[in-house]
This record gives structure tokens, sequence and C-alpha cells, in this order.
């Protein structure tokens, strides 16, 4: 109901907002059922009574390849988190259709590859400039929202 | 206001996911609240600047018992944020109230008992299946969100 | 188009809320950015690829700047992003515009000087005392919405 009233209020820029911000939390939610798995795999438990199911509490340990995992979870939590309230907001100032579907696209592929590149271990500088190639469309939507505030203060 | 002109639009499940996800809000400022008493009794603190103050910079020190918390906070913040978004586009779409109200209290009875297992270092699997009560709900709000969204687009 | 519509029915809370919100957010970023830059200059990179093209493996490793870095940016991610969901439903509330701004100019402040006391290595308890100082409008707004809510279950 809010999707079809609203996309006919604001054409496609709200469903085409949800469909990249939910589909970077189901992303996540991978991440973090990967971090399990490598946990499992490793044998390196954050908490002694995992290990202690697990084997004993010399899997109470850390590992490089968790770590890494956890390293990834946390740029997603520093980055799709704010575009999950910048994005709201911006679809709602009526945006350019065209102009939105842009913003989304670049920080959807932008996250996706991020990923990518950190749990592949890709070569520097690629995980950056995913990084980059995402915040820099979410920092434009954070300056159109106070460009569109400062005229109502 | 919201809450009382949406909760005749929407049926009773837009309030019942603002007090679910408020509640939560509330535990997880209790957990930090809880880990700075935890550096405090065991004088364990991340900063040089706080340890000089409560003693010395011997106590600019890792502990297990903070690490714990700090571990309990993180999971938080990788799954109820989420929750904030998906449970308020969710309650938007015009969700079976009944259904709403079981996908809203699975998450908050499954976030609260991971906190209990976490800081009471309950046995394993308490905490894991904890996560995992409260991960389905918020799965199944994402698929309704992208199968909604998908008409739309 | 948003802020426009909902000053008019809202008087000046939302627009003071999403300007003090997103302020909040490129803050966020502005650490990140940081974070970047002390990586580099210490030369302490948290992966080994990003060490490899920085010189080699021997800059694979942890720095106390780093990490104060790491300490600010998640706990901006504990207080900020909740504050990003109260503050936009309780701007929806109809909260008296002079209680709301002083909720929102309070934790903007707050947050902005925790920034300053952590990553400028100030005396405790500055940084605590802008983290409580930030945390309790939060609280306040959290309380507000229960109450608004509880009056509609």
């Amino acid at each position: 109901m809010l999707a079809s009233g609203l996309s006919q209020m604001h054409g496609q820029v709200l469903p085409a907002f949800l469909l990249c911000s939910t589909l970077l939390v189901i992303k996540m939610y991978v991440v973090a059922i990967i971090t399990g798995q490598v946990r499992l795999r490793k044998k390196a438990f954050a908490n002694p009574e995992d290990a202690l199911r697990r084997g004993g509490l010399q899997y109470h340990r850390t590992d490089p390849d968790v770590e890494r995992c956890l390293r990834a979870h946390r740029n997603d939590m520093e980055t799709i988190y704010p575009f999950l309230f910048l994005g709201l907001v911006y679809s709602f100032m009526g945006p350019s259709p065209f102009v939105a579907h842009i913003h989304f696209l670049l920080v959807f592929v932008g996250r996706i590859l991020h990923t990518v590149a950190y749990l592949g271990k890709l070569r520097a500088p690629t995980r950056s400039l995913s990084y980059t190639l995402a915040q820099l469309p979410c920092f434009s939507m954070a300056l159109q929202i106070i460009w569109e505030v400062a005229h109502h203060l």
C-alpha cells in the first residue's frame, strides 16, 4: 500500500529506493551468515560458551578470515545504515527519477562490489574504489537534503 | 499525532512497531550503560585519558567481560538497526495486524533473549537460537518489501 | 517537497531534525575520512592487501590513533543511528517546536563535542559528558514515543 500509493505520488523513486536498500540489508544478513560459517570452518569462536560446544576452549580464539568478515560487516554498518536514512528522506524530496535511480544504483553496485572485494581479498584499491563509488551518491543526497531543508528554516 | 493519525489508517500495526522498536533502542542504551559499569568495576578502560582519571595508565586495558558487552552491543547494531528500517516500511505496506504483531513480537522477544543470553553467559546455543528467532521475521519482512516493490518497477 | 510540505504541517520541527541528523551523518563520513588519513600517515592497515600496496606486509598492523578513530566512529553508530530513527518518529508526533529544537540541538552539540573530545584526546570526563549530553534528549524522545504509542494499543 505504501509502495503503490507512493509510487503514484513519487514516480518510481520510492520503489527503486526500497528495492536497493532492502537488497543491501539482505546482503548484510548474508555477510553475517558467512561469518558464522567461517567461524565453524576455522573453529574460531568469540565466546567460550560457543567454543565449549564445538570442541573445547582452545577454539575460543581469533582468526584472520573471521576478522575480515567482521570488518566487512562493520563497513556495511558505517555506510549502508546512513543510506537507509538519507535515501528515504531524499525519495520524498521529489528528485528527478532518472537522477535518483543513478544515485541508488551507484550505492547498490558500490556496496555489492565492496563486499566481493573484501571477502574475496581482491587486490587494492578495488575495495577502496567500491567504497568511494557508494559514498559519493550518499554524500550528494546528504548535501541535497541540507540544501532543501535550509530553505525552510 | 503521527501515532494517532496512522493508527486509524493502519489499524494497530504502526503503534505496535513503534513500541517494539523504541523499547529495543532503550534496551541498547541499557547495554551501553552496563558496559560503562563493567568498565568501572573491572577497571578496564579503552582510552588512556579515562584510565588516568580512574587510577592510572595500568587500567588502560581490555577485559573479557567488557569485550562481551561490546560484542552484545555490536550484534544489536547488526540486527536491531535493520529492523528499525524494515519494520517501519513494512508497517506502511498494510500487512495483516495479526501477522505483523507476530513479526514484531518475535523480533522483540528474540533480541531481549539474545541480550540476556549474551550478558548472562548462558550455555550455547541459547544465544544463537535467540538470534535466529529475531532474524527470521526480519528476513520475512525484507522479502515482503521486495515482493511488494517489485510490482511497481 | 517533503521538507516544504511537512514544514507547513509540522512547523519547523521536521526541517530542524533533518538538518541536525544529516549534518551528523556527514560528521560520521568525516570521521571515516580521518580514519583513512591516519592509516596512511601512521602506515597501519587492517588488511594485508592494503599494506602490500603501501610498502609491505609489515604495515598490516594496528595503531593506537587508528583504534581511537574506530572507537569514535563506533560510538557514533551506537548513538547517532538511533537518533535518526527516534528523531524522525518524534518529529511526526507534533511536539512543541521549541522543545523539539532543544532536543535536536543538544544531540547535535553533544555529538560534535564528543568527536572533538575523542579525536582531540581531551581530558576525561569531557567525552563522557558530551556523550551524556546527547543521550539525554534521545532517551527523552524514546520515552515520549512510548508514552504516545501506549495510548493507541
